[in-house]
């Protein structure tokens, strides 16, 4: 008597009958699809679909939906809290075929793209309209990754997250539905907002085959600064005050003085080596030109110093690169070492105390951790710089991690701004919401029963 | 033998040993908390209470969910689609009383409200901080009852909806408990965004008893501007133009020639009988001058003719009074008669064939029904000026306001931009949602599973 196939093996002959080589189960597809940027521990799914269109995502979800296999998305695999690590085994959807744009109206200032389109290739596209699309997380993530974890990045203070810009989505649910989300009116008050619920579901809740994408004009003018500060107070007061003062700045980040360290060594630069805010402005040629002396009269106000600034594209970018390149000057800090990047958020009035009280514990310690800010959402990054090999430093920087977030919550933010749940904070999830979870965990069982869609990840089931 | 009470009278009976003369069955209470401002059938509950805070709420609720009586909120009885009707009877929770600014922060331009703290309130209660709240539906709506239905208003093109301006929400859910939606970081990523599943869910999953609202800055200079066009396309090209340039404009409202020659002889002034736009603009003293210039030569190329300016503030509310007046000049328009408020959104590309195409259909109706629209976003409104006695008028209203959504929908627009679902549009959701309606229902039975959560309002159980 012949032992009875297990389910997901059958799924997967029913799988390849269909899609052929575009049904892979080798052993280094998987392993490249099990894990994310992260350092949580990878799991790989027993096969990989390169899919191409809805009715293929479709008709995959509905062949694993009957065999009860799991389902996991996969964009670009830039995510950092262990989001496509198949927990469970099961099919990874590989969507980055599926990467063209659908429609695009200029008039209605949108567009329509496949979820494997990448923010820099949608970018590209746009070139010459007039439009662009302005959310940038640091990689260059596909719109169906940054929509399933609601990503922000620079310039979220002006132009808003993933949550204001996804206008709506195609979406293959758990029982192998397609659903739209939204039409394209730009607003709405007709029943739940599913758009948003799906926006930042990671996966968990269903397969994204197509997202409307809210654009931006691009700006007449743009002009950016760098200025140094006293005390990241003074940075941190500065931010606040430019905002309570209606300047609508695009970017104003935020850089400690260990990553401008790490930054001037890496791209041999001469910054001074303190609190230093990255800024930058879009407007009319008018308008650009009064919101930059605003803000450098607040800025002067409270001990910043040697602004620079840069109005030609070129003097731009090269600014702009320095703060992009702070990975490359994090790794370049300690050979061998490998980058845990994590992220909280806290309301802007205690920004100062989480980063100093931040900056406090790091001292104890000898894992190094430069930090970057989107502060004028209340965002910050610390980039842990460890040997991943070393299971001390692992504990250590988990050891980190877990302070860093328990400060944020206690100060009444979140476990993390931009990069998601994942599995990696899924028990941060808990402690930020409490009962809340619950009734996350009642909407999940709601949408997905069988627990098929990315399980494993942001609840519990 | 005496007969078994009914649970809704056991319900009341317990309600009124803790709350006293605090819950009331009064027949006139009951009927005024019945109806809304629509012409909906009205509803009167079993009993109206008076809650003052989250825990007599979460006591309310607790003793209905015992029991399986239905329970709606209520805040100022302005909705528009029939949300407070009682159709399954129940007890009405009145929150008028939970009118208390919880905590302020100017630093982090936030603001806990109680839900029954109205839009001006708050705002009387902010003068002298710099700050201000934007979202303004005509009526002087509480907080609460525009988080539930995600009210927005004439400024939506600017500071958007309450979608993008309530950071979290305390709720009390179906089976009694408290949860809090976010903490107030001003952005997340942790978990599903439970914040925008409640804002707009019309009291269907949960009573809210507490709001987190961002606030924004009292702009330094505001300048208004009147300007009349030759025609509804030159008025909508405008606009379109206007939003592509990037001018961050506060306000861009239009109103039709029937609107204007209502408002006209209401308030006894002498603007042009053509389509009008109504404009504002926010930004320091240079930017708004910038703006207004860039506007009123983006006009002119499209028709626009008698600019009319209004800079200071008592110009500027004159101006302002006109259009708010609209509904008062439009209830003059035929002596005796009611009005019903629709709107639909579409995405602004189509917004002039969709009120061409709207005005070409009431022409050939006997009803007036002038137009206003917040046509930055693509939103206008219809208002019947209908004998509410005379049922062929109410099934002509009826009939031509099917068309009309209809006509949304077909342009990729949504039966309604502002006033929500009620019961009034809940079958025109399932014209809009189709499958995704399923998902919508799946998620109220999940969260609400005996569905006595306002029910019989945007999905039928």
């Amino acid at each position: 008597m012949s032992a009875r196939p297990k389910p997901v093996d059958t799924a997967i002959d029913i799988l390849r009958q269909r899609f052929g080589e575009r049904l892979s189960t080798s052993a280094a597809v998987r392993e490249q699809h099990g894990h994310d940027e992260s350092y949580h521990g990878a799991a790989p799914p027993d096969a990989v679909l390169f899919a191409q269109s809805t009715e293929e995502v479709q008709a995959a979800v509905q062949v694993c939906a009957a065999h009860r296999v799991p389902i996991i998305a996969y964009g670009t695999g830039t995510s950092l809290e262990g989001h496509v690590a198949a927990l469970k085994g099961g099919l990874c959807i590989d969507v980055a075929q599926m990467n063209q744009v659908v429609r695009l109206s200029v008039e209605d200032m949108d567009v329509t793209v496949q979820p494997g389109l990448t923010r820099k290739a949608l970018n590209e596209h746009l070139k010459g309209t007039g439009l662009f699309f302005p959310i940038d997380p640091g990689a260059d993530a596909s719109i169906g990754g940054m929509s399933a974890t609601r990503a922000s990045g620079t310039n979220a203070v002006r132009y808003g997250t993933m949550r204001e810009n996804v206008l709506g989505l195609t979406v293959v649910t758990a029982d192998g539905r397609v659903i739209r989300t939204a039409r394209r009116a730009r607003k709405s008050a007709a029943g739940y907002d599913l758009t948003r619920l799906f926006v930042g579901s990671e996966g968990t809740l269903g397969v994204f085959t197509e997202v409307t994408l809210r654009l931006h004009p691009v700006p007449e003018a743009i002009s950016s600064a760098v200025c140094s500060f006293a005390s990241i107070k003074g940075a941190v007061d500065a931010v606040i005050q430019t905002i309570q003062t209606g300047v609508p700045i695009a970017r104003i980040e935020l850089a400690d003085d260990v990553q401008m360290d790490a930054i001037n060594r890496h791209s041999k630069l001469d910054y001074k080596v303190a609190p230093t805010l990255f800024l930058e402005f879009h407007g009319s040629e008018a308008g650009v030109k009064e919101q930059a002396e605003t803000v450098q009269a607040i800025a002067a106000e409270h001990g910043g110093e040697g602004f620079r600034w840069a109005l030609r594209p070129e003097e731009r970018s090269k600014l702009w690169q320095a703060r992009h390149d702070a990975a490359y000057a994090n790794k370049a800090l300690r050979a061998g070492c490998g980058l845990w990047a994590t992220d909280v958020c806290v309301p802007i009035s205690r920004l100062t105390d989480c980063i100093l009280e931040t900056k406090a514990d790091l001292a104890t310690s000898p894992i190094p951790a430069p930090l970057v800010g989107h502060v004028g959402d209340g965002n910050f990054h610390l980039t842990f710089v460890f040997k991943s090999e070393d299971p001390k430093e692992v504990a250590e920087v988990e050891r980190l991690n877990e302070r860093l977030v328990m400060r944020a919550l206690a100060m009444g933010g979140t476990c993390t701004g931009e990069h998601g749940v994942g599995y990696g904070k899924i028990d941060f999830l808990t402690a930020e919401h409490g009962e809340a979870v619950a009734l996350m965990r009642s909407i999940k069982l709601a949408l997905d029963p069988h627990n098929l869609m990315n399980p494993g990840k942001i609840v519990r089931v």
